[in-house]
């Protein structure tokens, strides 16, 4: 049972578009069910109306039919979100005959709902002449089956958006695709998507037609040749080392790339105008879909040989082939996980935005694109990328969406909210030199996070009055080995240097979660439960202590250093982590070094530091709220990950109740208290933080200035009249649209992200 | 660099033992770093010494030699935790010449700690002739290789233990090795190992000499010719589906296994006395192991290839061995990971333990050893199970530890807790029909967590006085697909007719996290935080509407249903819950079925959901926290992770005031709460539960009457002095023990887990 059901769920995996998910699904359904009919009726939200899709046992013509919401059984099944099992339909009073289906020899009747993510994506039915019930097996068997499908058929509905196209003739509407992912760095941008391929990538070769065939096919014999040549080669080479018959492998490999074999029906479609890459594609292909077709899952395993084998020729393909990507002028780089050499690759002023289908906001790319102010969207998982080159894309880095090929209108909208964004932006210049002050005097800093160098200029450039977070890990991520005490030294230096005299509140390390280091990887099965900031740190002291030294070395002569600790979960970690810099301290000292001990702080990110803050506040100079892992933690939600990501909210309650209740606790110590998380950044929640009395609020240098904008013209005492209000309420939704709407009665509505707005 | 790190990393992880692991350290780091010496030193934490463990180019006559904690520059890399890096060792004032290893030679000095898991294993250390500092990158290369090989030493340290007879010549202490794990189930047992191999698992097959060589050659002859045929018959059924030269590939397989190749080395070795799986999976590793060291990764793939001919022949030649497995009288099943079907061979009477190298105590396994009472350990990575066949174990299940030939010292006092413990419950027996009622006269009801039908029986004869919480995930897990309606109605109908009329409180399917269905995968980073509980089920109402109508209809004249909802962050959770149970409850009363509302709570196992309580509490009828989750998302801790268990902590101060909160914040909307994590199960903390007010305790069966035992012994008032008392402090630790004091101090010493007493 279990093999048919991850068999049948592969093979619908590994279908290439939703129309043949669906036929394959009615095939193997219906012969693992062995019964007469299987049928799937998808749901269309809009027309609010079933459509058959595929059917095995039914007249094929019948596809296309329509049934309404809540007509016939199918309907029945939809509205009930249950199953429905019956012995004889057509008895039913819900029953609606549809003569075109043929189907009035049978009467038994199963259906069950297919849901994803609480929305009902279409029914599927088994149907049989004898008038018995199905089985309470057959029955659980199809409930299972159905919910596996959903996530299947939702993701190849979603990827399969751009090819709607062949299915018009169902008469559905062609409309924007719309992709989510995660916010991966803020702003809006319209552009056209250039698709970054892996090299080698055999998947994303597109079809297309080749002029001058006879070049195309010498091009192909070059390329087999020199993998010949290449197996040849590695073969002799080792000789030696095995044995004649493990030797035989590559002649196997070389007859298959022989002329009369794969190179054969490879040039045979090359003569029918098919390019050699495309060619070669459709090739292997076949050949591994033959493979894979097999019963043994070793034999199965062999679709890899062949796999191996188109890939090397394709890499000599792409040698031979000039590449030479012309970037448009708006260029949206789209790639499966795009890297920071891809971005390096386009001028800088062509480049508008930027999408990852794999990666979270912690990636490398994404605190590239921050601090290079490129509006970006990660983990864009749905995006069929490999087929937008040259399509039309809006990318709504604020909330993490992606729309392809828009409609006229959605476009003049976006491009009205890049222009009057931009607008807005240059009218903030003139506050560059202006204090943060509301309009009943209090003085807000306004701090920003760092961790690249170019972030430096773009942080002054913007007013930045000190950096509230210095995210040490960048410069460790950018390297394929630990940076030595002299490297750090450096690179601190020219923060601290580039800000004095500001003071730079400096992170240690702080790698496990979903940051990690390609020469230190951590696995494990919940990384943000796991090792990670402080808890790799004090078990590495060596790390630490070099770290630390680094630092206060940097800071001779400046003292605007200033270390916070991350991930602190007790007071322990803070006692033991104090012990080591104390003795890097005096290490740095005795070396001779004139530096003072800096104001040390710790980040409240874990539950648990909430309710001991003021016992680590007393042991320490400052206390900064880490929001995004704080509000993770405290939602149990990882926000990467698109299944549960709609419940990530920053204007929850109790992420609300839980930085008060820090402002507080750590007040009535006397310490002070900021905040460095996106939230600081929000200039709707900014209002929220402002209220709760936080000293410093420090933000992505993109953001500052709107920040500013919105509190100079706001007081703080409005702004705690609306916290005390929304403290009420016990909905973040709630939340969020009554400041909103008490912004916009303020005349301060254009502050909101557009994205939100909608 | 970084192939270069990796392919060393690889090769380290590969070796056999300790040893081989230095000493591939030492060849591969020399050469890497193109150095003149590389050697390791190990520190041996009971003599406090240092021992040079292996070494390229100084004399290998040298090794065993031992250094001081403090003494030479290997001492003081030690003592400061950081790299050391001379361009003249010998003018250093704390250069110690070791005449022995001919080091005179040599100037420059580079070394760097190994540390793991805040401990200095040793000292990593290279030298050269030339007076100059190695340069910064080396240096940091070194570093960067010591912080990852410090994580495989040390699993090779741990797993190696039971080689540790090898070194003797060194002089190291025999010792009984311990290795730790996480708590599967309660209690102590002692017995001997039984290990539990997969089938045709070719790392497993021991060395083992054979009596009748003529006998085993001819069954290796049979095996490879079982083989020889299947691949045969395979080739031909293909022959209409691929092309002649894939098919070529299999006739290289029958060749590698021809009777002069492969076969021929395993015959050999056969005739030199070794048994025939032996002396297979010797020439197999052997393959394989030149494969593994090819430059290119496809070649090095090929390795497979080897390996799957091997297990092929290695299951024919177990088919024909008579498996038959003598289980000892106190027999202690170790395996990989342990399967339900692994317990079920073992007879009841002679299973005393289970340990497991994977799986967590969310695992099947677990929960089936804990309703059987058989003490069990979870996750313990570093022991090397296919070693332990026969030997002596000692399984503490209730801190997740296990020890391997213990000492005659070690496993009486082991022992003495074992029949103490026996007595103690024996004791206990008396209880049984008493209430749990303080001496000053506080009634306290006790439930039991269920799951499993056995578990009926236990909690009924143990005094249970209801449900607290019945995972309905279980009969979920044990099955290979969806359970009907009906199939669910049956189960829930026992569970709730077993303990009519007492209260069962029945959780809605709770999987995700660490809790799976083999027919319903979900593949996540970070499942904790992921799609688990509640926010499956309320994204597919077709299975959560048939569980409640399966509830319901089970509950039909009993009446002595609770519904309860897991993984609550948000108030519209609930009422999305609550919804559906209202519709279904509507569908059973329109079916006929004649059953009432029965009440309805929420469990508290985010941190949101404390802060919300009162919002969450006033929409239903009870409460319910779920200790363990909770715990683990308000620390951060995944405490299936080995790396950071230890910072797991019932007592931690956040935890004990979140829990305070929970009581108060429901009791003053006028509902009752419980907790059934496993914290209610400890006595030691139900003292906390008590006097914080909780409304009942639900534990696993076998606690019970323990905890029953003591609360009838304490007053609750007394108990609320301790709480006071103990919330004041800022240390888990400190907190446990103070109230083991109070115990002791009061004559309650006994009910202190022996092992915690340690």
């Amino acid at each position: 049972m279990l093999n048919t059901l991850r068999r049948i769920v592969q093979d619908v995996n590994a279908a290439h578009d939703l129309q043949s998910a669906l036929a394959i699904i009615v095939a193997e359904v219906r012969k693992a069910m062995n019964t007469e009919v299987c049928s799937v009726y998808l749901f269309d939200q809009e027309a609010s109306e079933y459509t058959l899709r595929a059917t095995e046992g039914l007249k094929k013509s019948a596809i296309g039919i329509r049934l309404g919401r809540s007509e016939g059984l199918v309907g029945q099944v939809g509205l009930r979100e249950e199953p429905i099992n019956l012995d004889d339909a057509p008895s039913h009073p819900k029953y609606r005959y549809l003569e075109e289906t043929g189907e009035a020899p049978f009467h038994a009747f199963l259906g069950v709902p297919i849901i994803h993510h609480r929305k009902i994506l279409g029914v599927l039915v088994v149907q049989q002449r004898e008038r018995r019930c199905f089985e309470e097996s057959e029955e659980s068997f199809l409930v299972t089956m159905s919910a596996q499908l959903a996530g299947v058929i939702a993701h190849a509905e979603a990827t399969g958006a751009i090819k709607q196209d062949n299915y018009s003739q169902l008469g559905e509407v062609k409309q924007a695709a719309r992709f989510n992912g995660v916010a991966g760095a803020p702003g809006v941008a319209i552009g056209v998507a250039v698709a970054v391929l892996p090299p080698a990538f055999l998947n994303g070769v597109p079809d297309q037609t080749c002029e001058d065939i006879d070049a195309e096919l010498a091009h192909f014999q070059h390329a087999l040749e020199s993998v010949r040549d290449d197996l040849r080669r590695t073969s002799s080479k080792l000789a030696d080392h095995i044995r004649p018959e493990e030797q035989a492998l590559f002649d196997v490999y070389l007859r298959m790339l022989d002329d009369n074999a794969l190179g054969a029906e490879v040039s045979d479609l090359i003569r029918q105008g098919q390019w050699a890459q495309g060619a070669l594609r459709r090739v292997i292909d076949e050949h591994v879909r033959n493979f894979e077709m097999m019963e043994d899952p070793y034999l199965r395993e062999r679709a890899v040989d062949v796999k191996d084998l188109g890939r090397r020729v394709l890499a000599y393909l792409q040698e031979q082939q000039t590449v030479n990507i012309q970037y448009p002028d708006q260029t949206i780089l789209v790639s499966e996980e795009l890297t920071p050499v891809m971005l390096g690759e386009v001028a800088k002023e062509k480049l508008v935005g930027l999408v990852s289908v794999q990666g979270s906001g912690n990636s490398h790319v994404a605190i590239l694109a921050r601090a290079m102010g490129i509006p970006t969207v990660m983990g864009a998982l749905d995006l069929p990328y490999t087929q937008l080159n040259g399509k039309q894309l809006i990318v709504d880095g604020n909330v993490g969406r992606v729309y392809l090929s828009p409609s006229d209108e959605l476009r003049a909208y976006y491009q009205e909210v890049v222009d009057e964004e931009k607008l807005f932006i240059a009218g903030l210049e003139s506050l560059k030199n202006l204090p943060c002050v509301s309009l009943d005097n209090c003085r807000i800093p306004l701090w920003v996070n760092t961790g690249l160098i170019t972030d430096v200029m773009r942080s002054l450039d913007r007013g930045a009055e000190g950096v509230g977070l210095y995210r040490t890990e960048v410069p460790f991520m950018i390297r394929e080995r630990f940076p030595s005490e002299n490297e750090q030294q450096e690179i601190y230096r020219s923060q601290l240097e580039a800000f004095a005299p500001n003071p730079v509140t400096m992170r240690t390390l702080d790698i496990g979660g979903d940051k990690s280091l390609s020469y230190f990887p951590i696995k494990e099965d919940n990384p943000f439960l796991g090792w990670r900031g402080i808890r790799v740190t004090l078990d590495h002291p060596e790390i630490f202590l070099v770290q630390i030294r680094a630092m206060l070395k940097a800071s001779a002569g400046l003292n605007n250093l200033r270390i916070m600790l991350p991930m602190i979960s007790s007071v322990s970690e803070v006692d033991d982590a104090l012990h080591l810099i104390h003795r890097a301290y005096g290490e740095v000292v005795t070396e001779g070094c004139n530096v003072a001990l800096p104001p040390i702080g710790v980040m409240i990110e874990v539950p648990a530091a909430v309710y001991q803050v003021s016992e680590l506040a007393r042991r320490v100079d400052f206390v900064s709220i880490g929001s995004n892992d704080l509000t993770q933690y405290l939602l149990a939600v990882d926000r990467n990950n698109p299944r549960v990501a709609e419940l990530y909210h920053s204007f929850h309650p109790a992420v609300l109740t839980a930085l008060q209740a820090v402002v507080r606790d750590t007040h009535r110590v006397g310490k002070p208290v900021s905040i460095c998380g996106e939230m600081a950044g929000d200039p709707v929640a900014s209002l929220l933080l402002v209220a709760m009395g936080f000293d410093v609020l420090s933000m992505n240098a993109t953001n500052l200035p709107k920040v500013k904008w919105l509190l100079r013209q706001i007081s703080v005492s409005w702004a705690k009249e609306l916290l005390q209000s929304v403290l009420k309420m016990d909905n973040p939704h709630l939340i969020s649209s009554t400041i909103e709407l008490a912004l916009r009665k303020k005349g301060l509505g254009k502050i909101i992200t557009p994205s939100k707005a909608q």
